[in-house]
């Protein structure tokens, strides 16, 4: 079988113990997934770029088969630029279900011969996300039940 | 990379277009996959279990990684029994991603090491579904359009 | 413009003030509302094909606009019969928009030129039901709030 | 203030770990919860009333606030038989969200006075069923992960 | 029966082939259909008016009984104003149905004598939206498969 | 039983008819609803805090139960500060459902001791959220109708 490798996009804004578990339990599947940070710099994100990457590098060090980019184009420009034939993507609500089906509906419109990959976040992963993260952050309250145990995120890491 | 194979368990009472895409859009995925008829005695199926086998396997028959058997256990332990360390599955609207998350989630408490794959249904197949076929089939309407090309089903076709 | 005739079809058994409100809503917007009780013989209904049609002409008996009638065949190929080029139906919640939303599509499919016709449900009606009005009324209790004013159902209108 | 009595209606076909967490959680509100099984005749049940009620005796045993009761009417007739104002349900995902709310409405057109009360299912228990369970233990699995700690179900326990 | 006019509201940022579907499949119920494309001065758009009235224009121009004009008034008070007895809206997925329903309520409180219309937007559109369109064409790609054939956008038309 | 406090956190920008229905009904179960307005400087509100506050108190003048706060912590830590054990929210719909369950599973997480109490907004009330009165008023509309018959609002009301 011809090589797989898989883009997981997002902004990590920042990484989530979900976003984890989804690379973790999809790396037997792949032969490389490429943890993609979008930095379009119309998005304002909360933590720098270098924070966001360096947490990602740190979350997925021990794993050879995980590569973290940056990449700033449509996502299946993106993809067929890597060689990705898939895009992998969890689910954790119904309306994360509504969201993502409409992105890969026209993912598929635009490339047809990208496959979206979908994986359901665990049921403790299934009310974090980024945004809470930071929401529980900006009151000064400890988030690392939250984010990988491979990294450390506070306050003080909020973009100045 | 280990031999990678997943199973696509169902009643396929009939198979319609929807199953046959989700399957030939895995394929690139896969080593083999492996189209599983539950026959468990209990549910009561329309169409003999002969009939929905040979079906499905008219559909596939250009393809050596489909592979098309009958089972009569826990999906799980099906799985076990036949390698296959994926179960894939196709997801349709919102009340198939609630039905879903919920059987994904007690096979994971059933069996760890399987991990459920989903992949959106493409929007033309998205309303399609064995009961819907057989109504319309009851009407003594031509159901070509749900069906796969590869096989005919006309109302004949039900069990007597 | 052309007669515009919309078909109400649906099994009514019994009809609810939804219903009711539904028809009276659509009447401006069409010349004719037949509503079309089906009497599919493989679905099982609690009341009599009698008493149900009973029930709708007593209701909507001061409209010159409305007619009941019955049908057993596909509801696409009864509109054609009937020259309704529209389905009129109510949404109550989101279950109930997924599940009109697969029939219209694939009604769709069988007869392109009938289209189908949404209205929401008012506030007070959306959590009645044909079958909750049953259940209600299994146990004895008056169904007077949730059906036409125009009619009367008691425990004793259940088929012997 | 008045003495607080929640009624908790159920068929318990059989308790789960999820009905067990929210009586449990609800505990510290309510000066007694009433767990009501429903008899009704109707209603086809797997597992006798009999073992339905051992096992949730069971599994309350340690607290003197929960009572086990049948019961054969409407819900609300049935709260204002025994004195209880409110009704108390567990939400686990928004399909039961919405058959709930329902049912709430519909309670409240009958007996005003009566409000219904609801917890969220916690994530671990929120895709536990009984009907899972019992789908699990009719393929002779163990389903010790999923029903409360106090009580053990086999195969054998289903109807003779 | 009397002159029937339908408003068909929006931000038109830009017009989508949804858009254009849900028009010409109504316009066999109406005498006229009204497309009013909201410029309160509130609500940023991406293109300018006359950008976004010209494309609508274009697109319709084959129907007389489509007229575009702008509003910047509560959606009900301009169906007065004008003589529109009802407003025509799409509803792509559940979320759409969710936010159409409250609207939809809302109006109903204000302006009793005005009813919402509702009808599915086809599967191929159903992911298609305003916000997409512009996103694909803020990458620089082409988004001809997404708006009407009878209009060109690119990233050139965004406002300076 | 110990004494019972709820928590009942919101922005209230303004409080509407569903707000005081939701605290009217729950005041029965508890001994003291706190009403607390969230003055995060972080969130843009449209009605000056002295206002929503103003607002609220005429809102529950009759009944001693109720208190109203402001706060500027995470909602879990300022139900510990003030000895709230429960959070009382009200349900609309299945976003609602959606938002409020993570929020509650990440306040459990949290704080485990602090339990979310949910109520299902009255049917009338379902629709009705403080940016659609925002919204009508900005249109110079009356919106009595939608907020609590003890207090008035109007477009001069806007912050200035």
């Amino acid at each position: 079988m011809e090589k797989q490798t898989a883009l997981f996009p997002g902004s990590f804004d920042p990484i989530t113990k979900g976003h984890q578990s989804i690379v973790e339990r999809a790396l037997p599947m792949f032969d490389k997934i490429i943890v993609a940070v979008g930095c379009n710099t119309a998005k304002h994100s909360v933590f720098s770029l270098d924070k966001r990457i360096e947490w990602i590098k740190q979350t997925f060090a021990k794993y050879d088969k995980v590569e973290v980019v940056t990449f700033d184009s449509l996502t299946v420009d993106f993809c067929r630029q890597v060689g990705a034939k898939y895009i992998l993507r969890g689910l954790r609500n119904s309306s994360d279900f509504q969201y993502e089906r409409n992105i890969a509906r026209i993912n598929q419109e635009l490339a047809e011969e990208i496959e979206t990959v979908f994986l359901m976040t665990k049921p403790d992963d299934a009310a974090i996300s980024s945004s809470l993260v930071r929401e529980i952050l900006s009151f000064g309250r400890d988030v690392s039940k939250f984010i990988p145990k491979e990294i450390t995120i506070s306050a003080e890491d909020f973009k100045k």
